[in-house]
């Protein structure tokens, strides 16, 4: 049995829907990110980065951080969602990597400098919202050819994706513009393996909040 | 034979390392991103992110943006520097992915704020830095432990993290409070395909400043 160190994130949706979609049994645990309890010493031992998720096995011999590690981790083990084929699997590590160090940073830090910072800074608003935007119009771009981010073939480059675009509003982003991420988000909601992670981590962050 | 758009930033010097190591041919083609020819029309053709490095074969059948989707495609392909155990292989790709989104735009941001912004921002630059502190210290502390960055063997995450390593003078950082990462950097520097991959890079970027 796996256990999710998590709460309702972008990163930490990730972990359950990946092991939803691979039909693995898990436990969620609640890390109040909002209580800053990723910080607490308890948390700081399972992962010195004092970021949600965290994956464990039951005995905790093994503890993987890094959302999208733990997402590659577990296509490999189960034989799933990520291509032995060469090219398609160079597209799913281009995403991944395309999600980590592009669009998620500039989602993160637009919600941060709208809502978070102690004192509005135009320039800092401007600077992450328009590099949000062009990514967000980037990732559309991608998915006006291809029915997913990756190629044709769902993949865990599309859970990665699917973390931010289902908390766009924390940058105050929206679809509206983006009519192919409307689509690909639409197809990502109306899978069984999605909704059900969602609820959890939603009933999760509800009941420990 | 491979060719490699690139110049001489953190995430371009990744690229040259990796084939070098590999002992695998390339040619390198200057792109001068302080005169911003990476957003130019012909460059967008080839990355539509508009970023260094990029990785074609010689009929451009296939390209690949992203330095580190293109260190997993080069190891797997070759069967070096990635390791096939479980544990090991979630070991680099941990590493990969906290280099991507957390060391990486860390550094990116803190020089950024420190010295292009078009006003001093002391929040934002107070943020990225101190962020960018963390993580060389979270850096010392796994090295303080194992010989690199993955574990007790040299890696992909290694050459992926030597990037920022490599540019640290961008966000005024040093090593002097760092000894584990020093002592890294020195053994990275002691590689006869670092020196050589840093040579070529610098010689491409003088003679196309």
């Amino acid at each position: 049995m796996y256990h999710v160190h998590a709460f309702a994130t972008p990163n930490s949706v990730k972990v359950p829907i990946v092991l939803e979609e691979l039909g693995i049994d898990y436990t969620l645990h609640a890390v109040n990110v909002r209580k800053g309890e990723q910080k607490s010493d308890a948390f700081l031992t399972l992962n010195a980065n004092g970021k949600v998720p965290v994956l464990t096995t039951e005995d905790r011999d093994f503890v993987l951080t890094e959302s999208a590690a733990i997402l590659v981790y577990l296509a490999e083990k189960h034989g799933k969602l990520l291509s032995q084929e060469p090219v398609r699997r160079a597209r799913t590590f281009e995403q991944l990597f395309v999600h980590a160090s592009g669009l998620s940073p500039a989602f993160g830090q637009s919600g941060y400098f709208l809502k978070f910072a102690p004192q509005p800074l135009p320039h800092a608003i401007e600077r992450f919202c328009s590099e949000a935007n062009r990514q967000l119009k980037l990732l559309n771009a991608i998915l006006a050819g291809q029915a997913f981010t990756a190629g044709d073939e769902y993949s865990i480059a599309d859970i990665a994706h699917f973390g931010w675009i289902w908390r766009r509003a924390f940058p105050n982003l929206t679809l509206d513009e983006t009519p192919h991420v409307q689509r690909w988000h639409d197809a990502m909601l109306a899978r069984a393996a999605v909704t059900k992670a969602i609820g959890k981590l939603e009933r999760l962050a509800n009941t420990n909040g």
